[in-house]
């Protein structure tokens, strides 16, 4: 092997023992010293190949975004029962569907989903590029359906509103495992999340158009 | 003054200055050793007028929840704007206003509303019942404008579709004062906030009752 692909070999190395360690234990079972020692190398000698744990951070998230990103395209099988009615728009139905999805991925691999939310850079400093663009390609799942249900709605509220409506759902689904309200069967809670996801949906899709507008200042932002 | 009303001077000022202390730096700045300093006893005293800190932390949350219950008993006078429309049922109006006052807490007292979500006891503790019972009555000021909307659902329906409810608009609120997902000015996020929890309950009510029926079992839980 060449110095580059041994360097390559340490970083995918690094990053498959870090994705282990939050699988397993979540952002606070990393450690320097058990990656180190888990793909035997000198603790020095992580720093040579990645800036510091953040950046192995990334790389896991990243994984997670995509495997959320392959529960979310097999979502058109998931049942969502009486959650939705046949008068909904088929918008709403897709909505529900995603609302399951993610409660399915969060249930089932909770440290790594957890560690999406949980991970901050020191400082306020923002995530890099290339990660911020796959969540954005990850928001378009909910923006695409928000625009067929909304057409005259215009690009800025249908990425804010995706970004609502994914937080509404996050919020039922992040204070129902952690059972901070009140502790609930799995299959209760996955009730709850798919009943109000599809509420909201049906509410928005009942809604004026103009309601959804957005004040002139807030087009001008940088949002 | 006798031993026990110097216990209970102790007492309050040890509750009021751990209330100084989270209102300024959220739960990370509750220290034993600055709680002593700053209520002028020694380090040890703390621990006979009160078992630990987080005896202190729930009674801070405790006046936490005061406060918001009073937020939410002037937010009639909370204008939704054309997050509602005309043909809304009335309590999708009260529960736009609910929302609202809730944003508005959150975003000016934001330190404190922290607190009440990031305190866990050790080893999964449960809360005492004291605090659980004011957790529930804030609860009923969700369950009050559901009930009306939805009056065929029985009252455990109610009680789940309140907390999943008030989960989606705290989703919303917390991920959005984290600036988790997209940078967002104030007022931005509070029309989000108004707009999917009017739409949440504009969809409710527009749900046949049956919908929010849940499965036998979750009736005999003790939920």
């Amino acid at each position: 092997m060449t110095t580059e692909q041994r360097r390559r070999k340490l970083q995918d190395d690094l990053i498959d023992a870090a994705e282990s360690a939050i699988a397993a234990g979540g952002l606070s079972a990393l450690h320097a010293r058990d990656l180190a020692r888990s793909v035997g190398c000198a603790l020095g000698a992580i720093y040579n190949v990645v800036p510091d744990l953040h950046a192995l951070v990334f790389q896991v998230n990243s994984r997670t975004l995509a495997m959320i990103e392959g529960q979310v395209a097999t979502s058109e099988r998931l049942e969502v029962g009486a959650a939705v009615t046949p008068s909904d728009h088929p918008a709403t139905v897709t909505l529900a569907r995603l609302a399951l999805a993610y409660f399915d991925f969060a249930a089932s691999h909770t440290m790594r989903w957890r560690a999406l939310f949980e991970h901050h850079l020191p400082g306020g400093q923002a995530m890099p590029d290339w990660h911020l663009a796959e969540h954005r390609r990850l928001f378009l799942n909910i923006e695409t359906p928000l625009r067929a249900m909304v057409p005259d709605a215009d690009a800025t509220t249908c990425m804010l509103l995706a970004r609502s409506l994914f937080s509404a759902v996050h919020g039922i689904v992040s204070l129902g495992l952690e059972e901070k309200l009140v502790p609930l069967p799995l299959v209760v809670l996955r009730q709850q999340t798919v009943t109000v996801a599809a509420a909201a949906a049906r509410g928005l899709a009942g809604a004026p158009v103009a309601l959804l507008r957005l004040p002139p200042a807030t087009q001008e932002s940088n949002v």
